[in-house]
């Protein structure tokens, strides 16, 4: 197990329903420590990529995205969430669909701050069904920007997001990828990688 | 000028209707090299107090109020805005009613990550006229925790927010206060510190 198993294993609640409660250290309570160290494996990961920008969505993911960019020396951007439809001329947007939900969501960058001379590194916390990923990588395309990978602290392995992100030709990095959990037994099964 | 007004100077747009625009580094993409240097001057500012919680509000203060914490070598916790009134009871709640809008949110925080025992500093990027402010003071209050002070990076000095929260007693201490603004001429008007 990495550094962030053995956290997920030690501080994580698994809940009926496929929940994993990560909030003691990751999306809702921020462990600063482990943010700089999952930086710093994102870093190692992609270390052959020339990044010129950190891409995220609000609002989780902004404190881990601050720490990559931080170990790339580049700036961190992230997309806002919106359900108003008028936007003006200066934004990328995407619409991106839940699956889980009924509800439509844009996500929306300003186009001052992504452009054809980028290349582009994804950070999310949980990867599911990938939604907010796809409506990223939109955007990243619309920019003409070239997206040089995507790091997920988390990826719900048993849903279809990893997959379909994979079968695109993306290459997804998950720090911890989750194949089953028990709320009954308390247990997660990771997958190895 | 301090670096931040400095960098306002530099790189804000003000806009009519009293809006300044900093998304070129604040709030929509991140200087990274600022936020650190944002985060060892609120260190600096509070160094006297034992800070063992830094709080903010989603979505553009958690950047910020990461580097604070990591200055402090603390946790991070970020509220989160709901529209929904069904919460169970292991959150605090804040009702803020918005001085512009006609509308109400909800500012929750989870019961686990703030109590008694807290001295909290709390976080965000804007005061205007300090509704969010307003309700992460009455989260830290119900948790029983002592509020040891109020960081912020941009305070509307010519706005309701910043005289409030001095007035209730708060060391509530802003990087950098803008007195007035020109949208036609461009021009920004600090208040000396």
């Amino acid at each position: 197990m990495n550094f962030l198993e053995e956290r997920i294993v030690k501080e994580g609640v698994v809940k009926p329903g496929n929940v994993l409660k990560v909030d003691g250290f990751l999306n809702h309570q921020m462990d600063i420590g482990l943010m700089e160290e999952i930086g710093r494996e994102f870093k190692r990961r992609f270390a052959a990529k020339a990044v010129t920008k950190v891409l995220t969505i609000e609002a989780s993911g902004i404190g881990i995205a601050c720490f990559v960019a931080k170990e790339f020396g580049v700036p961190m951007v992230f997309a806002k969430k919106s359900k108003s439809i008028n936007i003006d001329g200066d934004m990328y947007v995407a619409e991106v669909e839940s699956f889980t939900h009924k509800n439509k969501n844009q996500v929306i960058v300003s186009k001052k701050f992504l452009g054809p001379q980028d290349h582009v590194l994804i950070i999310d916390d949980f990867l599911a069904n990938g939604c907010a990923l796809q409506g990223l990588i939109s955007i990243a395309e619309s920019a003409g920007a070239k997206v040089e990978g995507l790091g997920i602290v988390i990826e719900k392995g048993f849903q279809v997001g990893g997959k379909i992100i994979r079968n695109l030709g993306y290459d997804l990095q998950s720090l911890a990828i989750v194949d089953s959990m028990d709320a009954e037994k308390g247990t997660i099964q990771f997958r190895e990688q």
